[in-house]
């Protein structure tokens, strides 16, 4: 947690520090009180600094919102290349589990599940975060494809493939979700995209 | 739409009459207005019904949830036998895709998306109502293990590789569900259940 007075004030910082300080706050606030709860009044307070720093930092709030999001995936989610996919893969879906689970993981998803007349723009947002990652995926599933590891495949079909169990998974919240979880998943789903490839 | 005025008045309507024309009129108030907007006021305007007959039907909020959503749930999923596994998965899960994208059953999604500090009873109940099915699920697919159509499997991780993709797809919103949608996740899943199978 940070924005809870244990941080010296740094009104002088340079602009580098204080996003990443507003960033941290506005990840607390939307971890502890959703999307709803982010407001630019508590994350003034918590960064510590005015809220016309805020408010150019952010003119409106879905600005705001779209940033922090988009930083809670980057940071959350990478696609590692090791040369091996279905390692990669299952790396990818646990890190994804992870990162679904923490409480800022499912704010994004109680964007998605909002229904459509509480707020498209922050749907689409939702969607653009999850295509954002689909560009990484499809690069590597290129690679794999060239390493004869995979058959050709369309990163939004194989996402929807790992990605839906996992989702299903956590949101059942019954135990955690390990890494032996997450292989069977990717080889599952890497059979049976060979399904219509073997000689 | 129920409730609205158009019905005449039965005040002397039989106990079935009357809770038939309750869970109604509850399904749609959960589609207006999500799980929070179910309320026993707004309920028996709706039905037409005096407040206590809704008391009497269910003492305590919970009981009315339960009820109202495992009737969506049995209604709206029927998973069926014709002797092809891969065609009656096909139909179920399109039937799952559809009831997924009605407003109510965007509430059951997002009675399981709630942060758990919001209500752990809720969450348990659309957990319910996810076993309930896996049972059937289960049942039919110990029949289509004794056909040689599938390798002995477990209905929970089946449902989890089936739907889950399935509600990742519909959480998009980009277009409709299709039949071939459905078919292309379980044939998938089908190869991928066989891969440790082969001789």
């Amino acid at each position: 947690m940070t924005g809870d007075g244990s941080r010296a004030r740094r009104p002088g910082g340079r602009t580098r520090q204080v996003t990443e300080r507003l960033s941290a706050a506005a990840l607390d606030i939307l971890a502890e009180k959703g999307v709803d709860g982010l407001q630019y009044e508590e994350l003034a307070a918590r960064a510590q600094v005015g809220r016309a720093t805020v408010y150019r930092r952010w003119p409106n709030r879905d600005d705001l919102l779209r940033d922090v999001l988009a930083r809670f995936a980057e940071a959350s989610v990478p696609i590692a290349d090791t040369g091996d996919v279905v390692h990669d893969l299952t790396t990818f879906l646990h890190a994804f589990a992870e990162a679904s689970a923490t409480p800022t993981g499912r704010a994004v998803l109680q964007i998605l599940v909002r229904r459509s007349d509480e707020g498209d723009g922050l749907h689409r947002m939702g969607l653009e975060l999850l295509d954002r990652r689909t560009d990484d995926l499809q690069r590597r599933l290129d690679r794999a494809t060239e390493a004869e590891q995979l058959p050709p495949v369309k990163a939004p079909f194989v996402n929807m493939m790992l990605a839906g169990p996992v989702q299903w998974f956590v949101l059942r919240r019954s135990r955690p979700f390990t890494l032996t979880d997450a292989r069977e998943i990717v080889e599952l789903v890497v059979a049976g995209l060979w399904r219509d490839h073997r000689d």
